[in-house]
């Protein structure tokens, strides 16, 4: 008997075939789907006796699967509108950075509850964060309730880095598989620029013996790409190759000035790619060319990045964008159609993060991350193209309900996890305590 | 007495000074701001005996002036995800054109009506359109309320262009002026390669004499470009100059490809320009130097264009990648700060338009086009600056509550002169008839 029916929804199901179920049924044992197809009559109506079996009423509503962003920083949501619109460098050395240096671990803690907060809101089911004081990010998202794939940051080019890597393994050995497999864990060099090749090597092979794959920024801009060249005479996708790390599972963030040869590696090397449209845009870092890296079949999920370069955590919008920029870049209005950027947002995602066989499409056998999206509102009239509606005109406001591991999130609007008051006070608590007491930059 | 207060609000009034007023009020009388300021204690409380005073309970809400949308064709909603990520010419040719043809006034009224619907949802209180059955487009924006500039488009290389121009003349006789002032209009010869230059100037000289302005498409893609180089030697905003436009108030929607030239001349002639970052992206047309342009000192509005290159008509949307997309293009992150994207979307609209007097801001003596934007939502905390919220993370659905005029069209959600039920039952039937009884492209 299923704990959980969903009933009479249009299922964008994001399998293989790319098949979308008029008036079709979700059913949810143990955390998994265990039926989806067309409606059918059976037990679990409102009025069941078993007061278990709860069935939520999707008419007018589209199911899917819930968005994966494969690239953040919940914590930063802190730094939200703190520093905008200024040089790359004067926004982190004298914003960023010395409020960083400042954050304890109960910031973080609320920094991410409120990251998780609006992940919900949006849609948002599963996520990739890299940052410091991970076990308050590992709590947050087991009591929140989402799917996290949590690795600590590390910068070796301070002295520290074998403490954080120390660190960063211990978090490993804690939480990998922790939140009944909620949580997944990897280990996080922060990037080629901020950790010289030995140590790259030693974080590979630490990551070999515990089974995790790694998390890294890459190639994010022109500078970095011409520091490469010049300090080690290759790109930094080479560079890393010839440190070792690609003999693990990596997630690559960003990769937006990356060659052809640079492209034809990461296919080869089985590295997935985290593509972060808004941050690249307000960042000025670039465009990163990812039709051709889709062309290549790399493993190209979409990421927000933090909330300090976006400024929000909607992958909705992050959808939109991968799918508007690529146009004009290439000039071509066929370039990365709606349904590519719904992939990316979705399987593609659960691809990138090594979770296909758990996430990504509404499958029998696969995890229950579900979300509801309302398609009364005036911006899906008329309906010529669900998949188009979800990627041009959906707002991440349009979710309703967010089911994570077969558990409500968000129930019509509600959260069921997370305190949103208690959240927002305490967020602005931390502010308060690190910016607004004589610390204000 | 007023007849409308807002109490208790953050007050962003877009005014010279960029004034912010905490705990702010705003009273209105006759359709116009009467005060704005800091909140004073007098009548018109919920329980004021006096029954045509309302009051709106403005705490924890943002108000703001409407956003102007400089460049729309409202009634294309009904052609929203009819076709999209094709290249241009076939989706003109094989969806767009064939579906326009067999267009009735009663679908234009009702594809108009969803756009408004749409349009006040998203906090857009004035709009500049261009499309045909003006009629129709003139009736809905009278009942629904908002604010239009509108323009029967006119296309004079096919046979018709002196009749078209006949009924765009009668239009703007007849609805000039009209809905208490709400409404204007202008001519809309298409596009320089629609209307040759004899058309242009006798169009040209028809404005003059009914003292309206022009609203065309100019120099939207590289192809128009060179072809006008190829026909004429000069580039469209040349060609638009010796042809005589120039010497009414003229707005020049997309100006995507002009060159330094064709924005010294746009300056000098006092011509207006329409920024749509989204339907510039989406169609694969360009970026435009908007900002060379605002540098120049044109003034610069955002418009959405027609939903069926958009998806949408989110003006919050268009803010956001107008602010987003010329810092990856000038790879340069200080270009286009939040203030001067709110300020194109706002006063900066309103000055294309040749409203500047009426709209745009939040200012004793304008007319009051006000929206509510309620700043409780997760992605509003924590509160580091509410300009880069409104923004870069500000989402449609924010939006509570929109006057016009003086008058409340959403209230707290809910729309009092447009019936949703009905315009999007009735642009389903429109789009049933058009597209889906042997019709179908």
């Amino acid at each position: 008997m299923p704990d959980l029916f969903i009933k009479g929804a249009t299922i964008v199901t994001m399998d293989d075939e790319g098949s979308i179920i008029e008036d079709g049924d979700i059913e949810i044992s143990d955390g998994k789907i265990s039926y989806v197809g067309p409606h059918r009559e059976r037990g679990g109506a409102p009025d069941d006796p078993n007061p278990a079996v709860r069935t939520v009423d999707a008419a007018g509503k589209i199911a899917m699967p819930g968005l994966v962003n494969t690239h953040c920083h919940a914590a930063m949501t802190l730094f939200r509108g703190y520093g905008d619109d200024l040089p790359l460098k004067q926004w982190l050395e004298e914003k960023i950075w010395p409020v960083e240096a400042r954050l304890s671990a109960e910031d973080v803690y609320w920094g991410t509850m409120l990251g998780c907060l609006e992940m919900l809101r949006s849609g948002t089911t599963t996520f990739a964060d890299m940052y410091f004081f991970m076990n308050e990010v590992a709590k947050a998202v087991e009591e929140a309730g989402l799917r996290g794939v949590l690795a600590r940051g590390l910068v070796a080019t301070m002295p520290g880095g074998d403490k954080a890597l120390a660190e960063g393994e211990q978090f490993c050995s804690r939480w990998n598989g922790a939140a009944k497999g909620r949580i997944r864990t990897m280990l996080g060099p922060h990037a080629p620029y901020t950790c010289p090749p030995s140590f790259l090597r030693k974080v590979a092979n630490s990551a070999k013996a515990l089974g995790v794959g790694i998390h890294i920024h890459v190639a994010e801009t022109r500078g970095e790409v011409d520091d490469c060249l010049r300090d080690f005479g290759k790109s930094p996708v080479r560079h890393l190759e010839d440190a070792g790390l690609f003999e693990v599972s990596v997630l690559a963030a960003h990769c937006v000035h990356v060659s052809g040869e640079d492209i034809d590696l990461l296919k080869d090397r089985g590295v997935s790619v985290a593509h972060n449209p808004t941050s690249n845009m307000k960042l000025a870092s670039g465009i990163a060319p990812v039709p051709k890296m889709l062309e290549a079949g790399i493993a190209v999920g979409l990421g927000t990045d933090g909330a300090a370069s976006n400024n929000d955590l909607d992958m909705f919008e992050e959808m939109r964008l991968a799918a508007l920029i690529h146009k004009v870049n290439s000039m071509d209005p066929t370039v990365v159609p709606a349904r590519q950027a719904l992939e990316m947002a979705t399987k593609g995602g659960a691809r990138a993060l090594g979770l296909s066989s758990e996430i990504g499409s509404l499958e029998v056998g696969k995890r229950a991350d579900i979300i509801l999206v309302d398609f009364g509102k005036p911006h899906f009239y008329p309906r010529h193209d669900i998949i188009s509606h979800l990627v041009y005109t959906a707002h991440a406001s349009d979710v309703t309900t967010v089911i994570v591991d077969g558990k409500i999130l968000m129930d019509n609007g509600k959260f069921t996890t997370i305190d949103a008051e208690e959240t927002t006070y305490m967020v602005e608590q931390c502010v308060e305590r690190l910016l607004r007491k004589g610390n204000r930059i």
